[in-house]
This record gives structure tokens, sequence and C-alpha cells, in this order.
């Protein structure tokens, strides 16, 4: 949302321009007599790559035409022009609104039928991201949000709306990042920070901030509390871009936790057509590996033997070409090989503090990463 | 977690004591040769029940005594002594821990033999709360801390650990309420709102944030996201104990929002033992209700008809001694006549504002509560 500065000066957003682009199309098309268009990016995984350049996963050139005058599009087509008008709408509000919200702002019974514009929300949030794929933008940007997860402590100043928070200041449960971290909502004041530790579980982090590891070691900590939500890893992807902060990442040493690695550091297949803004290449992987049993010398019944599940999913991973460098494929064996995976708190066995005064000082200053 | 300046004049708290009466109990009957014992309360239905005095769901008097010569018991014996253990450990270090991280802190092989400490979690979480209901104590102040969830934002200025947190200058995020907010780690510096709203649902609550909600009718905002976390719930509990605010509680029409805001009011089965701090017997409920459809003019096409498990729950309800006055008997009996149940989200078929402009600010004038 702009400030209350820019809503008196408000002009229309490239975004707007181009949702009234789409629009003018259509109308052009239904005056002429045309099959009313729109052009969208094919999303499905025929049409995604990843680029050794970037080192980014990305979507292809390929396109789809959705048509009014085709059964098998109509329902679509009418809520695709659906959700764009009420983008509009919320946009000239000058308000923001859940994914959900919308999905029940749009839904009725179209008059003089029994048909419903939406059954379920399902049918909207992938047209939402048709648009944004087509548009080539984020929902946020079409002032729309979700539930937010994750937090911040640290090195930064952060202007959220007007407020000024002081993420050095945060207490025990620091920032909490919001589903919109676009520059119109979120600006860094001033970054103090040297680095940038991105933590699987939230617990972790809490044992970090209490020990203040940021004032220690000079970094920003966050967690995305599982898999990070899009507002979490497209900070991360800002506080590197704008601030050249190194990013290391600390998950669980199995394959759940090396995936949530892997869609931070070079995105996702099913948003593939916003790595440029949620992906961070040079990220990387500080811990936890099984190796790390060994050389820290962890007792083995803290770890976790592995389900058939996880011994299918270390199989995908190695075959994914973005785990090809050689010091992942040899994780990944080492794992299947020894049969066991282990949690970030099994270094609470070697005590409290073990994690933040032993294992991570260590591995920073012997850059001890994984690529 | 005390304050730097608490932690260099540090003396045993309360807790501390009992925890060191509890073992010198268990060390004495093994010097007097007795079979060591240690007294738990019951914690099963069969000894709670709802407290007509104080509008809470209380724990009752029976308890069982564990004993370590009694094969049945000596394991659950052994972990409740070293979590009790290590739980004077972390106290005596002044640091807190996860209850996941004292897990794995605990576990390992018993010395020649082949028996863990813990298999699992699941083992060491239920003696958490033995230990709780044994001390009349909450986790919290044995320095335990679990994943947090929820925001506030409004009039009420906060201390967290010393850091000073100004919750009407927290922006598009609000503070993130943390898992330990006893007195000894959270304070309330000043408090200026009239009362506190409780709301089921993030985007809601996202909504209200941005419309300004707590600025324009001077009050405090809540969500737990879904079921409130303890620390939620805790939080409640203070504001409405030590600064006298009246608490109304908004979930979506259906039984499972209902149940959210019967424990917000008197607390649950499972934690009966903790009603007291965490139950706010004077909330109110100020929708969503399957009534409001009519008085609101919803249209009928964004209900949600009832499930088959929704139908089995209502009943469970109307059964709940709690739901026994007229006027939720009589919403239960209108939702299951009607067949309907509503999402808060409902609201936006009238406009996005309706919840902040129009609902709630009517609701709240004409003292529209359910009791």
């Amino acid at each position: 949302m702009p400030s209350s500065k820019a809503k008196s000066q408000k002009s229309p957003s490239e975004i707007e321009k181009k949702l009234m682009e789409m629009a003018k199309r259509i109308v052009d098309d239904i005056y002429a007599k045309r099959n009313p268009a729109i052009e969208l990016p094919i999303r499905t995984l025929s049409n995604v790559y990843f680029d050794e350049v970037s080192k980014l996963i990305r979507i292809g050139d390929r396109k789809s035409i959705r048509t009014y005058m085709n059964m098998a599009h109509t329902r679509k087509f009418m809520q695709t022009v659906l959700v764009a008008s009420e983008c509009k709408k919320i946009m000239d509000q000058q308000v923001t609104t859940s994914v959900r919200d919308l999905y029940y702002a749009l839904k009725h019974t179209i008059k003089g039928s029994k048909e419903n514009t939406f059954d379920d929300q399902s049918e909207s949030d992938p047209i939402i991201e048709d648009l944004e794929a087509a548009l080539n933008t984020l929902r946020e940007e079409l002032n729309l949000k979700t539930d937010r997860k994750g937090y911040l402590a640290g090195g930064v100043m952060i202007n959220d709306m007007g407020d000024l928070i002081n993420a050095k200041k945060m207490g025990s449960s620091g920032w909490a990042i919001p589903s919109n971290v676009e520059p119109e909502v979120i600006k860094f004041e001033d970054v103090s920070a040297d680095y940038i530790l991105v933590i699987e579980k939230d617990a972790v982090w809490q044992r970090l901030n209490e020990d203040k590891f940021w004032r220690d070691h000079n970094c920003i900590i966050i967690t995305g509390k599982g898999q990070p939500a899009r507002g979490a890893r497209r900070l991360v992807n800002r506080l590197h871009k704008e601030h050249n902060l190194p990013v290391y990442v600390l998950t669980d040493a199995d394959p759940w936790g090396y995936y949530i690695y892997s869609v931070i550091k070079q995105g996702s297949i099913n948003l593939s057509f916003l790595s440029d803004r949620l992906g961070t290449p040079e990220a990387k992987f500080i811990g936890l590996t099984t190796e790390d049993l060994k050389e820290f010398d962890i007792p083995k019944n803290v770890t976790i033997k592995l389900t058939k599940e996880d011994e299918k999913r270390i199989k995908e991973l190695m075959n994914y070409i973005w785990f090809k460098p050689k010091e992942w494929q040899k994780e990944l064996k080492h794992m299947a090989k020894e049969g066991f995976k282990m949690e970030l708190e099994a270094l609470s066995s070697k005590g409290i503090k073990f994690i933040s005064k032993e294992y991570l000082p260590q591995k920073i200053e012997n850059k001890e990463f994984l690529p």
C-alpha cells in the first residue's frame, strides 16, 4: 500500500497500465467482432528450465491463448476477466486484500443462471498466478496478500509503511515478515549486517535470537518456519541484491531441508516466472549435513532412520540439475548409504548453546559451505 | 528469560524451589529405602469439570502416584526425573529452550542397555505437562518454549526483554506474539486501548490493521491464526486481568470457530490445570453468526453447506455445559436447521471494508454479543 502522501498524488502504476492494456485488447476484440483472447505464459513443467547462466529456474517462451468463444476456455476466460477487474478496483481504491477475500468478493451466481462465477478458492488462486505470469508481476503488486510467516532480527532498520523498525530492538519475538515486502511497502533504511543467516526452524531461530547471535556475529537471522513463504524469500532476495549481503542457509539434514535450500537459491518450478525476484542463486548451504555427525562428534542415537519416502526423495534430488555439483552428490549418497537423517535440534545433544557457540562459528570461520 | 540485570542477582524462583522439593523427596525416599514416588494430578476427562463460579474448565483434586519400583511406571518415572533435572539445569544457566530441543538434549541410550531414554518427542511432551500440573506452573516458567504464532497491534506499549515496542508503530506486520509472555519477559508499560478484539483469521487481522481499525476505535487487535497458541491466550488473559479490558472474539460462523471462542473464554479440557492463566471467562462473542446472514443482508451464495462432520460437531457443542446459555443454543440450532456455515471472508462480498466500517462498528455500538 502506498503511503498517505503517495495516496493524494496517485498516478497509474506500470502494472495498472498493463492491466488496462489487457482489458483494452479484449474490448477492441469485441467491437471488431473478433473472438476475445488473453495470452498467457505456459506454466507447466514442459515450459520450465534451469538457466545455467543466471542459475535460476526459469519459465520458457511458450504461450497459450485463452479465448472466450471456446467452450473449454469460456469459464476460465470469464474468471480471468473478473479477477483482473477486481485487482484494478482495489488498486484504484488503494487498498489491499487477501486472495481469500478476493475469492469471496467475486463469488456470485450469474444472473439468469445457476452457474457460480467461482465454486471454490482453488479456482481463483491459479487465475491470480496466470495474471502474475502474464503481467510479469507479483500478486503483492496487484495489492493481494496471503497469510504470512517468518521472523527476522539483527542489523537492519526497516521502514514498514512509515513505521521505523529497528530489528536489533525487537525483543524475544523479532520482526514478523509481512506478505508484501515490495519496495513500495518495505524499505531498508540502514543495513549494518555483514551477512544473512536463513534458518529452517523457528525453535533454532529463537535459540540464536536469545543468544544474540546476530549481535556477536553482526548478521541478520531469518526463519521461514519450514518452507519459507514468498515474503521471506523476496526479502532475502532484496537484501542480497540491494545490499550485497552473502546468504547462508541452515536446514535439517534431510531431503526436505535440502529442497528448502534449493527453493531459496534457484526458485521453484511452480513459481518459475518469479525466480528473478524470489531466488538468490549466490546463497550457500551451511548445514546440517549427515557428514557433520562425524565432524562434530554428534551421538548416533539422535539421528533418525530414513523412511521409504525419504529414500525416494533423495533419488529425485540427485537427479535435479541444480543438485549435480559433486559436493551435493557426495552428501546425498552419504545420506542414502548411512541410512539416517538428522534434525537441527540434534545439535542440542551437545549442549543447548552448541549451535550458536561452536557449530555455526566454526562453519563460517572455515567457510565450510556446500554450493 | 530474566533481564541482564536480574541475571547477576539471581535467587531461586518459586518454581525452582518446588522442583528442588520434588527432587529432595525422591532422594529422601531412596535413602530411607522407600519406593521413590512422584504425585501428579490426574489430567484425564474424569478429573475435569466446569466450575460454575469461576466459569472456567478446571482440574479436580484426584492424584496419581508415579513410582519407581513399578514396572508399569518405571520408564515414565525415569523420564519425569530427567525432564525435571534438565529444566533445573536450564533455569540455572538462565537460558530457555524449545520442547523439541529438550527432547534431543535428553535422548540417549542408557549405558549398558539398548534402551533409549526417549524414543520420540511424543514421550517427552506429556511429561512436561505432568510437571506443569504437578508444580502448578507454565512450561514457560520452566524456561521452555514452543513455536509461536499470532500478531498484535494497537494501543499498548510492550516491554519485551528490555526492548520497548509501540504496538501502534508496527507497520503492516504487527508485533509477533512470543511463546513466553509471562511478566518476567513481557511487561505492559502503557495501555491506552479501551478493549481487545481477538480475531480468528490473520487475513481479517491484516484488513483491520490496514484500515487502522485499532486507531479509529481505540482498541487492540490480536489474531491467533486459527486456534490461538498458549502465548496469545495468556496475553489476552493478562491484558484483561491487569488492565480490565473487555475482550471481544471474532471467528468464522462454524462449530470450529465457536470452539476457538470457548477455549479463549473458559480454557480447554486438555490444559484444564492452566485455565486460570489461559482462560478469560468475561470474553464475549461478537460474530460471525449464521443469524448475521439475514441481519446484514449477506448473499446466500457465499455460505458453505455443512458437512456431516460439522453436523456432528454442532451436536457436541450443544451438549457442552458452557454452550448451554439460550443465545448459544438458539444460534447452534439455527445453524443446524439452515444447514450452512460462513467464513469471515464472506463479509467481503459486501465490499472489502464492510467488516471494518459497518459490521464491527454496528455490533460494538449495539452491544450485539453472544455470552
